[in-house]
């Protein structure tokens, strides 16, 4: 495939019906519309899937020529598109539908699987992940009780035991010990189930009507995602506590604070429910002290869920092992699988220590659900007790391919790949004396900071200089692709390396890149300031 | 690929270190383990992908010969797969994972897919649906933001515009009518996010902290979904009014019924905040009547909610557009297009009037997230801001495929072939006098059952029967699978017809089945009788 040879895509009306040059050699040969069975008929089928198959390929054989992020305005796209969906298909509409994602869509993209994507955090793909999800998608399963795909529940069941075995979680989190685990689709929703199991409990404790007396805590680095679930949880805006962290921590959520809060909060007649802790914030990457939250939760019996959406994937490298200390006491804990362990978005794994809980506040009995006389008397998962939703797909057999294809020891590399060229990237920002390094690093993301000369006004224009510097960075052509943070009034960039496809090199022209966009940035202020001086 | 030739599959322990006769030629060719970016390396997906390219399409060859439903045992699965994941992949590990999907997996699968899969609701596919997902897997975007990927959240845009078009619905649930859509995963979730954004909204007229004082409404016959969402929203389960339905309604939530209830809960001091109604229930397909039941909302100022789930679909065809009367006054609609229109699992699509209101409760703002210059100034779609999860899939191209490559007179066949073989599988119930259709048909679910000989005890002993009807059913080799309903102590047979590869074959033998099986319980019926008389 070739890539666009300009980020702005041509403004072709009526996208529909052009079936102008360079239309491919199946256009002519694809086959008339088909009828009822025909809809999913296996030699049709055959012939796309082998044509959608070649279409990625190339993609991702190009992937490095495409912007990283496109120069496009809103409306760009939906003002090419016909605003009535066709009666009718136009002749050849598969193979004309993969020329418009080749010349309209794709260069409307951000690419999250450019080497030189470094924004937020990585959205892992690979080979085995992304057709574990072809597959998934081809059978079409929904696994919303053990009857309902047999082998789907099954296979879940062991994948999670295996992921977490594989991260080094305790025992008591897993099926062999007890607990057990399922797979969502994000964070959020994992964030969400824990709350919910977690409030309801608490509610049969002190009285069903008393949600209004509950309290929930989280640090001022915490994902959104935590007061996002707590909101829709139903708790007042009032009743969610945010303890502040600070730089001397590495944005840590303090024990102490937390104890405090939360007897102050016990003084004034309120109940503590539940802490979310971090695993690696999405600022900074800062790690929450597990076992000291834990114990500071047990005092009043609130719920502790880890959270660690990226840095989950870190721990199967045992050097990572020493930031789940104490997780033996947490209730429930998630990562995302998607964001760095080679399992394609979406693949949120959830263990809770007692999924009896989760059951509990989640689960539902009716007729129509087809009881399986071969699961009667047995002790089955059903996992649409287990989430937010009825309806699920059989992710399962994606991570399943990923951590058979790949091994531990596979995904042991593919972490550790990252982190030494995050480790690089690192060095090289600390050995040029205008940068700094702000928070340092823990995993593959650096956060780090151009220093604004002190006749320039040193701290107080700092940011807005950051600012600049990210933009220009990002206006690169062929440049890298980052993102920010402001924490506690610092902002900094963000150079998140995960991408699959990114390797040593692209990491030091990424670096090269901030430091020429640097350097001129720094001129042109100092030629402003020769001017006013 | 050969079916199974029975349905327990053997066990054979230790699978990912067998690697004995029948191994694939490609296990020879395939090369070593891969290191960093070679995980994603375009030769190496090409060859992959055509392989699981063939063995979807093989399997869709090959779905006829599978039982629908496996006769296997809890642990059966479990007890195959290792306990550990492995620290290192075995040879030729893809194409053994592959070979251990057709040989372990699939065999113990519900197969959706299957042309004799008449349980629950379908779950929809089709080749540029399953395609679409792959092609998704592929590009691995995460458009959470306009900015994360202005092309797919445009395109979203763009669909759910035309699905809502195409399925008749009111231009003020669009973004061209000042509403808009967006595309979720389950109704679950769409349910969910209209509640919260219901309860924020009123919650902000009388008080934020009176959600004790809330009521929501729904009647006898609505998914459980809904009490699920309010159970998460942290509702109480006494503020969620299940108005009764009947037979003679055809069970369908009485606006009269609404009306009173609602109305004592006023005069109790209570606020109704939400009605949520349905067309085209989970076990009878009943249709709640819209514009009335708008009317009795608005003298409250409750939202309404239709969830169309299963029958949204069946809006494509002219026909059926008298179901949605007044659907001009709900505040929300969402149906699944995973369910009965090509789109694969999962498509659930929300539309709002006020997209406003689901943002002020949803939404978020952290600097973290990355503003794109581009967007500024524009009023952009941020679908973070649009449900209860930030990360999420590239759904809109899958369903823009399905509604391109078979356009809505496409789609209009689809549905209507369906809906034409459950009127025929209607007649033949209705043509045999052992048998009553429980509720007229509506749309392509037709729920019967066998009538009890008076001697045999009559109505008392008639669910009872019905089981055995149905466990005899569902046990017959190569015979149909269904489900069953109980509504008002009735206890029906749900033939659902929607699987893609269904034909007029299938339901005719589908029949037969149930003939014969009934023919058998009958006889045997007689028998103990007359042993008894």
């Amino acid at each position: 495939m070739a890539p666009p040879s300009h980020c702005h895509i041509n403004a072709n009306n009526g996208v529909h019906h052009n079936s102008g040059g360079g239309v491919p050699a199946e256009t002519e040969t694809e086959p008339p519309l088909m009828q009822g069975s025909r809809h999913l008929d296996a030699e049709e089928f055959r012939r796309q899937g082998h044509q959608v198959v070649d279409f990625i390929a190339d993609y991702y054989a190009s992937m490095g020529d495409y912007p990283v992020h496109p120069n496009v305005t809103p409306g760009f796209l939906r003002r090419q598109l016909p605003v009535d969906p066709p009666s009718h298909p136009e002749p050849g509409a598969f193979a004309a539908a993969l020329r418009d994602v080749r010349d309209l869509i794709l260069p409307g993209m951000t690419h999250w699987q450019s080497p030189r994507h470094f924004a937020h955090f990585p959205a892992s793909s690979s080979t085995v992940g992304a057709l574990g999800e072809a597959l998934a998608a081809g059978i079409n399963a929904v696994p919303f009780t053990w009857a309902a795909s047999p082998a789907a529940t099954e296979l879940e069941m062991v994948v999670v035991d295996w992921l977490g075995k594989a991260l080094h979680l305790p025992e008591r989190l897993l099926f062999r010990g007890g607990g057990g685990g399922t797979l969502l689709g994000t964070s959020c929703e994992a964030i969400l189930c824990a709350l919910v199991a977690a409030r309801e409990r608490k509610l049969a404790e002190i009285g069903s009507r008393r949600i209004g007396d509950l309290v929930v805590y989280c640090s001022d680095q915490t994902h959104f995602a935590f007061r996002k679930a707590a909101r829709i949880a139903g708790f007042h805006r009032d009743s969610c506590r945010e303890v502040p962290t600070c730089r001397g921590d590495m944005f840590a959520l303090s024990p102490a604070e937390l104890r405090a809060t939360m007897e102050a909060d016990v003084d004034a007649g309120l109940v503590p429910l539940f802490v979310c802790a971090t695993i690696g914030t999405t600022q900074t990457t800062a790690v929450d002290p597990i076992r000291e939250l834990c114990a500071v939760a047990a005092a009043h019996g609130a719920w502790v869920h880890v959270d660690a959406a990226y840095a989950g994937s870190a721990l199967v490298c045992p050097e990572f092992r020493h930031v789940t200390d104490g997780a033996e006491a947490v209730d429930s804990f998630s990562m995302n699988a998607h964001k760095w362990l080679l399992a394609n978005n979406d693949c949120c794994a959830l263990w809770v220590r007692r999924p009896s809980l989760l059951t509990a506040a989640l689960g539902t009995e009716q007729e129509y659900i087809l009881k399986d006389t071969a699961a009667e008397g047995h002790d089955v998962v059903d996992y649409k007790d287990w989430s937010m939703t009825l309806t699920r797909r059989f992710r399962a057999l994606k991570l399943w391919l990923v951590l058979r294809c790949h091994g531990v020891e596979g995904l042991r590399g593919h972490i550790g790949a990252h982190v030494r060229m995050a480790a690089s990237f690192e060095s090289m920002v600390r050995d040029d004396a205008r940068f700094e390094v702000v928070v340092p690093r823990q995993f593959a993301l650096v956060c780090f900071r151009l220093l604004s000369p002190e006749k320039f006004g040193g701290e107080k224009t700092a940011n807005e200089l950051n600012r600049r510097l990210l933009e220009e960075v990002n206006a690169t052509v062929s440049g890298p692709y980052m993102s920010s943070a402001n924490v506690g009034g610092v902002y900094m960039l963000r150079c998140a390396i995960g991408s699959t496809l990114t390797e040593e090199r692209h990491v030091h022209e990424a670096w090269k890149v901030v430091q020429n966009r640097a350097a001129s940035l720094l001129r042109k202020m100092e030629i402003i300031y020769n001017v006013l001086a």
